[in-house]
């Protein structure tokens, strides 16, 4: 089955274009399209996060992550491979996305929502802080995998590399505010700076914040110091 | 059985309070404490409003609805009452809460996570303007319904007595901010007011925007012209 590679947000192909448009106009960028890259804002639906063993106690010795489809993020996919949650209460998420490559940590990314619909508090924590935080049981076609703890509502972030941070000014772990436009807009505060030579800016909303405003592709979005 | 008479909101205690402590001081009062009326800010779950007809198809001949607890607004109530709604694409909703009285009326006024899960795009609109958009069929215990239209997001807004609006300085039909605190706070613009001597001072919003930000009874909310 071939690799969904997708087509490029909406928001990189607007950021050429105006780049070049100004360009041959041969007049100076507006503030927008000066950014040294496009302003991607993405919803995050609920997924997890894997080390190695539990792929394979989900899936089987030996197995890998299959790629569904790529992410922004170089390198970054969502994995063919669902699990089905079990929380603390006993009820159940089916369908829950593993995305790949496997990391060092096992996490799960819920919205509130979900937290409700599970019937516990979902702590709200920087991504890969899970100390002391409820745990779930995963099912998977090969087994299962008892998570000691790790479920979280990941708090609003950015991921930007160095040259972003430059430009709006701002340091690893400071916070930015976005302003989602549209007949429903809000604006989100406290957005956390992730910053890593790796990363490509992007913001990563929950599920819960970007149906609040109905986040769509052409949705304007302004990331604010 | 007893119908529920909720506790006060804490904000119409701590407005009580802070008025009473700061006439006791013999000192002005601040702006939040000045305002004729506590803010209050509530999550409307999805729910429907409906007239008496369906009521009785739902329910049976000559059925009433009966109160399960009482809303902010004099007079409004959650019924005893749920229904089942199957969407456009046969897909249920169970649970589906009916608010008293009865109107003159059919609606649904769902969150955008709810369209999602039925499979189609809500429309967008002010409580009661329903011209033209998708229906849904109500189950009850008794029968059916058939909701030919009427299925929708409601707008945010804000419940508000003249009083109110002229405090805040705002006509029926215009637009205000709401400023939602906390660690994952966030703005919500247009926020459209409208204005009755029947209303109390109170904002809904969904579960949506209330999950986005994690709506506490104690979160700190600000209204703004």
């Amino acid at each position: 089955m071939a690799v969904l590679t997708p087509a490029p947000h909406r928001a990189v192909v607007e950021h050429l274009v105006r780049q070049a448009v100004y360009s041959r106009l041969g007049r100076p960028l507006p503030r927008a399209a000066a950014a040294p890259n496009p302003l991607v804002v993405n919803v995050s639906a609920r997924h997890c996060h894997l080390t190695q063993a539990p792929v394979e106690a989900l899936f089987g010795k030996g197995h890998e992550l299959q790629v569904h489809k790529w992410l922004y993020q170089e390198g970054q996919f969502a994995a063919k491979e669902t699990v089905t949650l079990v929380g603390p209460r006993s009820r159940i998420i089916s369908n829950l996305r593993i995305l790949g490559p496997c990391r060092t940590l096992n996490q799960v990314e819920l919205a509130y929502t979900d937290g409700i619909a599970l019937g516990f508090d979902l702590p709200h924590r920087i991504s890969g802080d899970i100390r002391g935080t409820l745990g779930c049981m995963l099912m998977g076609p090969a087994g299962f995998f008892e998570m000691e703890q790790g479920v979280i509502r990941a708090m609003r972030h950015v991921h930007m590399h160095p040259t972003d941070a430059d430009y709006y000014g701002v340091k690893a772990g400071e916070s930015m505010t976005l302003k989602i436009g549209g007949p429903c807009g809000i604006v989100l505060d406290k957005m956390l700076c992730r910053v890593d030579p790796s990363f490509k800016l992007e913001v990563h909303i929950d599920t819960d914040e970007g149906n609040a405003c109905n986040l769509q592709p052409e949705t304007p979005c302004e990331l604010i110091k």
